[in-house]
């Protein structure tokens, strides 16, 4: 199986290099890291994953990968837009389309280009840093969800989840993409936008906070709400769950919040944007999301 | 008539000074400008206002001003409890307690404290700037709205709307305070509020931007339920006359935006968190508001 990742940031260099390590043919298309990245390789470093790809098949352009089986897709949301030169020189008549982004309307994006079918997602539960091009601290866990953008799993879906697993990836296959996006972010709505407009807070710090609490857990209410009304019902619990395990979590910073930090765009459109115009387009209304989906948009503008 | 002033930044410099100018017999109660303001005086400038107190009457201590016939209070909410000190100092039986103060609570904190059949209430329409100690750039309007905290208005209202009349402020006399002070909070909780945690903006953006609009507009929807759930009826269009006025500010920044900005700590409570409260005692929800008031706090965390 030959694969092509698009992005090398956190997410694209840590699953194409587990994939690499794991000795399958990846080929990674470079952008400003491909100097570093053809000098140093891709590093990955931390208590529990520590590995080192010394020679990087990495390229300038995606011609010289030409068509692949598998892409995996990582890079930002806001750049989606450069997927349209790259993509086209990737494919033959069955390369699967698989994105690694966050939230909703990246799979939609991808069907409306290249075709439904080659398009597949993955949730990433996973944290981890980039330090610098190709030099990446993994901190916690890692396991990834994959599954079809249109209907169910197929013999494929199995497949790609088999090459994962065999490179030493946690990897389930699920039954409904959608529905395990709607329950992703209904712990990224609150906690990504809120420690953001928070002013740079910590989980801890809302959890802790009576009103901030409470501003959480109301919003993945809402989230709850707008799922459903989308047609994926997730159970009652999930919020009360999530709460549960964000106090394991200690005072952590989501990777949206140091991006913004660091003066990163946000993908305001795929996390807070687009689940809300779903949402409303179902029926519901979200006025919390729709005030932190503003507050965050004006927080972000000028970004890119 | 002697009139004490509690608080000398821009808005007791402003309207006390004017009523010094206007050769009342005013005395100044002031902590860390008293040696600037002792030797510079006070000065108002500005297109429309230009004076200068060249000699105030400024003191360090409650005790050296004793009894007066008025006490305007115009220092921040977040210090109240200062006013514990200074005030018995300058009571006799029927001194009157005219707070200057944004937002709800206030006249209760002085009510509580001294009697409520001494607080009078005034709400300030006015563009201020204070640029240091005695030194206070006046930019748009001034007119002034008081009233009784209980009750209808007295021989003493009309009283000393005279004594601000005659010293060349603008000074209505208002049936039912509370009602008007909701009244200003239709405007101050979404404006001061939305250019805060939208990351510094102006009123401007805020009427540009189509998120941040309808965040504007759902918010003063709140604000004028939450006022009807307290018993106070404010005319459906009062959110679409504040629009039109805010169209005509141009990229206006509200002063507690350039407070915060300063570093200055925000009169959270005063604001956003007192209001909440009393609308949710009165049984409506303000899902907006409580997540503003929860996002301000944050921001506002550890500034005095």
């Amino acid at each position: 199986m030959k694969i092509a990742v698009v992005g090398t940031g956190a997410i694209g260099s840590f699953y194409g290099g587990k994939l690499a390590h794991g000795g399958r043919d990846v080929h990674f298309l470079l952008r400003s890291g491909f100097a570093k990245i053809k000098r140093s390789g891709i590093r990955i470093r931390g208590k529990k994953e520590n590995f080192h790809i010394a020679r990087v098949q990495g390229y300038k352009a995606a011609n010289a990968i030409g068509p692949v089986d598998l892409v995996l897709i990582a890079l930002k949301a806001t750049n989606n837009e450069a997927l349209l030169q790259s993509i086209p020189l990737l494919l033959h008549q069955r390369t699967i389309l698989l994105t690694l982004q966050n939230g909703l309307g990246n799979e939609d994006f991808l069907a409306q280009h290249f075709g439904a079918n080659r398009v597949m997602g993955g949730l990433c539960f996973i944290c981890l840093n980039r330090i610098s091009p190709g030099l990446i601290e993994h901190l916690e866990y890692g396991h990834l969800s994959i599954g079809e953008f249109s209907g169910h799993p197929k013999p494929r879906t199995r497949d790609i989840a088999r090459e994962f697993q065999q490179s030493g990836v946690v990897c389930r296959v699920v039954d409904n993409l959608m529905q395990e996006r709607w329950r992703k972010l209904v712990w990224n709505i609150p906690f990504n936008g809120l420690t953001i407009a928070g002013g740079g807070i910590t989980t801890e710090e809302i959890l802790r906070d009576v009103s901030l609490h409470s501003a959480a857990l109301a919003l993945m209410n809402e989230v709850i709400e707008g799922a459903k009304s989308c047609g994926y019902s997730l159970p009652e619990d999930v919020a009360v769950e999530y709460i549960k395990r964000t106090e394991t979590m200690g005072a952590y910073k989501p990777s949206t919040l140091l991006d913004f930090e660091a003066g990163r765009a946000l993908e305001v459109e795929a996390i807070w944007g687009e689940p809300l115009r779903r949402a409303q387009t179902g029926g519901t209304a979200m006025p919390r999301l729709e005030q932190l989906y503003a507050l965050l948009k004006s927080l972000n503008a000028g970004r890119e």
